[in-house]
């Protein structure tokens, strides 16, 4: 069936500059994992036992839960599939655990994916030699389902304030777990519900009556026969949520479980079998997941992005509304100027931190070989670029998604063009893993701390290395409005951001406050110099990364790519103007001229816009919108989606009889 | 039952420097109305008919559709009975059918909704006598259901675009009512899927075989009695949505729909027998309806700030994490400067919307009455500042909720805490009654041509009065910081928005461009004039009100609402910093002033942040969040709630068994 094209749209591709196929194979990494990916696709989504007739969206808690379930063990039956060929790897379970296609085939969160993406590679990672081989194979076949139980009712982020405890029992030899109160309620682990019969549970570890520090525990929680909660585990789920909500998160008490010695995960530390306790010799590794996950979120938020503005962009280019001139038709809405303000840029911020992803994954990989060698110099460095990268990329991926879903109108509103269930997974990233004005906090303290080297002529590491010349230079000067200079010009506004919350620290210090009040009092000086730390980070490396890729591609790509650049950076700085006004003797030309540029970057990328997110290469059945469809049949695709709504099966409903034609007649 | 309220929110209480019941007498609009609400609360809140068993993020789309109708018609039963007593009035309506105490009955939206607050108005404001008798008496009595049947699949704000047609025929004095397209069915109309048997249907009317405008008729869509679609009506819901999921929106196409002469609504135009039209008289009147809405809508902005800003600071005092000082104990968040941050602005906000909106609602009746005697030029001004500040409060309205959802990390992600549906309803206000972009540039269009005036010595009225000190000040003196200067500076900075605006309309004019291209080009300056007009608008009012209304409370509230005027404003002007500095030369210690005083409002008005929510008067049922209970026992709230899951009232989910079980087993 040969299917027409809205001819909006196609005008667009026939008069796009560029073949957006030669971005797709950037965007996807290169062309052997583009063709990975397709193959992981076709498998996938072409699977009849994987295609959904309801939309979710009409399912009750319930039904979503046992329709997660089984597709959940579709999807573990074929990746056992792949595995048992030998054809598994790390991107396999990105992609269908994490990742697009993942979310595509199960919307709301598949409630086994903890299992592999957290309860499997903790083992791994601290489990002993003996533990590994107890438990891999079984965790691997999924003859055992697992969960990873940190995070408790009253205690997120501060993890030494978690409350379950594991007092070592010599006589017995065993771990008794208990939680002593409510708020110590394991509370949030996916899958932990009703679905894993496994955890790996961290506590409080006490041996001979003393505290020794957090300890993770492999700890059974169903039978695995009957899948009854076993004696002592208080466990069930923790209710319906914004986004998510197959996930099946979970509440878990223990009140005196017993579990054998050899179930504490001992790689890192031992306990004896006598109570001895044998501490950990070196904690500082324990960044290193922290990191990789953080990292990889930059890359979530590009994809997020990604498919906003696709959706967002297409929309603009079908929708016809609000005439420009009276004597003209209603226009499409992307000539409006207020609507490529809207998405344009958000389409330019996905492909920044794109290659931003790839630059930091880049160096992660450099740092993490290093530290293999026995190198950790360079972990805070990359500790407090990861963690402020996550907060500046979740929010903005939040509010990107925002942006377009508001730009696209009522329809956007609509779960049939998919914003909802995208807003609903960006904004869940800026609490999870690291909650980010805790992220940027982490950040700060790094930064200020160096911000006092740099004062004592220490020469800084590359991604700080821009303090040591703001300290020398008081005043930035030469701002020509090029491109490296905004990129200076942001690294200039960040040293003084670092430099007010170091002296306002400083003060308090002088004050009589003791640091950690200190820098609570500083908390707003602190957070502002981190972010903005982070995206003069994002601005010189989307410069570096872009006009690198530029060389390397079509001169006719390059010439888009160059206008994406440009339009970031204007973008970027005409968001900060506060800062950089105050910090950099801008004349009110110099402002008008950004502003014209920002304006004449739209104006520029308006002809191949559509031709950029084709580029993006998001299948339909990922995309899954109707305002986003390829092909630009908008309005048809959001009728065939109204019709399926189960109050559309049937002419009248039930409740008419009821409820309504009583009350309606009682008067007459 | 006395129940045991949180030690940590009862010490935030008694150290508190005010009685919040004084507060909450102003905030509900005296102690009459104050009152008549507390009796509604008492009436509906109290019925055991309209409490749920099963919290609505459980049931499936239809069953929360049966649910609604179900409630729906008990409030309407109720209604009916206030309305025999003859003690209904305006409140009523607003209370039940839109204000809080509606939502709270009804969270996610009344299917019967528009039935009140648009299908009977519209009856009453263009049906004629004739047609108001006809029609009105069976509209209140319900014993016909109706909605409002105006926006397109293909045409939202732009209303000359609509294509549904209806062509007059002589021969039978009938109206046939045809969709020609997709893109000219009716969607959108809440009730009009399953619920309503009659709409009113906005429609291009021909007679004569000639366009005559836009006009409103009365259409049957659904039998009386068995409630099948008539016979050439294409009628069902338009499926689900971010929110409001139980209004029961609808779609609506018409085939060779006849309806009888006397159908249409000819109050303000006709037509009579023979095909004759008579066009109304004057339109400006129709500006009257969408200003009383928008400005209804900047009181709704105050209430979802409050309800927001309750919860985040109610749950910032009982929660405790990471230590400010490691020899303490965890501290309350509330505590943390940047949770502060979070949370304080959108409580100063919150009251500053609440001020404007009776500064507003005042000044529209004010005009209204004018109008009724003939004088319409402070028509435009009304227009101008209704259309702005509707986007301004809606577009901080929803930032401010997300802001307070975030600041209660992931537990703010549970329906549980009511963010989910806060955030979905206020989102909802930024593109409903006219989309944001397209009020701030109505509100621009009408700046520019005022500033015109202004140039050539026009004295303006009052409320753009200042942009008249503009045109002759071209440089703005002597800040002192004081709050007086910082609303003069806002009048400064917003007159220069437009100076710009206006100026760079004049170049592309030049260049040779119409006034329609020229406004499209400067369409991101004129939106920006718009937001600076409507914020100085706000600053100056917010000055206005709150400082008389601490004249006549008690000194010690006086104090507390100093400060929160203070914050308002410097937290306003920070975050338009960076026009401050372009037009205003301030100096770096300016700057800093402005911050440490930021710093210095939310330290002095924490000790009465939690009295401030309280204040605000909000019965538990009504916020119906376990993170903002009043007695402050979240986590004991946050369990229940949990327990009402379906899956939680099983130990094992039917899903093990068919799905999970085999799989695990199926590699032993």
């Amino acid at each position: 069936m040969s299917v027409k094209i809205n001819p909006d749209l196609q005008k667009e591709r026939n008069t796009a500059t560029f073949v957006p196929e030669e971005f797709t194979v950037w965007w996807k990494g290169g062309q052997k994992k583009y063709e990975q990916i397709l193959a992981l696709e076709e498998m996938f989504l072409n699977d009849p036992e994987l295609k959904d007739d309801l939309p979710i969206s009409y399912m009750s808690h319930k039904e979503l839960y046992e329709h997660a379930i089984r597709k959940s063990v579709r999807i573990a039956e074929k990746i056992r599939e792949i595995r048992n060929n030998g054809e598994d790897n790390v991107e396999t379970y990105n992609a269908l655990l994490g990742g697009s296609l993942g979310t595509a085939l199960l919307k709301e969160g598949n409630p086994m994916a903890l299992h592999f993406v957290m309860f499997v590679p903790t083992i791994m990672g601290q489990g002993t030699m003996d533990q590994q081989v107890e438990w891999l194979s079984k965790a691997w076949d999924c003859s055992i389902i697992g969960t990873y139980a940190q995070t408790e009712l009253g205690h997120g982020t501060f993890l030494r304030g978690l409350e379950t405890r594991a007092d070592y029992d010599e006589k017995t030899q065993e771990f008794v777990l208990n939680s002593p109160t409510i708020t110590s309620y394991k509370w949030w682990p996916g899958g932990l519900g009703q679905t894993a019969n496994y955890a790996v549970v961290v506590a409080q570890l006490f041996t001979k009556g003393e505290f020794r520090g957090l300890a993770p525990f492999i700890v059974q929680v169903r039978d695995e026969e009957t899948h009854m909660p076993l004696p002592g585990i208080d466990i069930g789920e923790i209710g319906s949520k914004l986004s998510m909500k197959s996930v099946n998160q979970g509440y878990l008490g223990f009140k005196n479980v017993r579990i054998p010695l050899n179930h504490m995960l001992m790689k890192n530390q031992q306990v004896l079998p006598d109570g001895t306790y044998v501490p950990p010799k070196n904690s500082v590794l324990t960044y290193g997941t922290m990191m990789f996950v953080r990292v990889a979120l930059v890359r979530d938020a590009a994809m997020a992005l990604a498919k906003a503005s696709t959706i967002a962009c297409r929309y603009s280019a079908v929708r016809r509304q609000s005439p420009i001139d009276p004597k003209e038709p209603e226009p499409q809405i992307m000539d409006h100027t207020t609507q490529q303000l809207k998405v344009f840029p958000i389409i330019a911020k996905a492909i920044v931190f794109k290659a931003n992803g790839e630059n930091i994954w880049n160096m992660y990989n450099t740092i993490t070989a290093e530290v293999e060698k026995g190198a950790l110099d360079r972990l805070p460095e990359m500790h407090a670029l990861s963690c402020c990268l996550k907060a500046i990329v979740s929010a903005d991926a939040a509010a990107g998604v925002e942006t377009c879903r508001l730009s696209c109108g009522g329809h956007g509103f609509m779960d049939s063009s998919n914003f909802p269930t995208l807003y609903g997974m960006a904004t869940a990233v800026c609490t999870y893993e690291g909650e980010n004005t805790v992220m940027l906090l982490q950040t700060a303290r790094y930064l200020v701390k160096v911000y006092g080297q740099a004062l004592n002529g220490v020469k800084l590491v590359p991604t700080v290395a821009y303090i040591n010349e703001a300290v020398k230079t008081k005043e930035f000067r030469n701002f020509d409005g090029s491109m490296e200079s905004i990129v200076r010009a942001f690294q200039f506004v960040a040293a003084n951001k670092v430099r007010i919350a170091y002296e306002r620290m400083e003060q308090r210090r002088k004050q009589g406050y003791g640091p950690e009040v200190s820098a609570n009092m500083c908390g707003i000086e602190l957070t502002q110099a981190a972010d903005l730390h982070g995206r003069a980070f994002l601005a010189s490396s989307a410069l570096y990364e872009l006009t690198k890729l530029s060389t390397q591609v079509s001169k006719a790509l390059a010439e888009v790519l160059m206008v994406i650049l440009e339009l970031y950076l204007v973008d970027a700085c005409l968001n900060r103007l506060g800062d950089f006004l105050r910090f950099i003797d801008l004349t009110d030309s110099d402002v008008s001229n950004l502003e014209l540029r920002l304006q004449n970057c739209l104006k520029r990328l308006r002809p191949n816009a559509v031709a950029m997110v084709d580029g993006f290469g998001i299948h339909d059945r990922i995309l899954d919108s109707a305002l986003g469809v390829y092909d630009g049949n908008v309005y048809e695709r959001m009728f065939e989606e109204a019709k399926k709504s189960p109050l559309n099966k049937e002419p009248v409903n039930q409740s008419f009889h009821k409820y309504l034609k009583p009350f309606m007649k009682a008067n007459l």
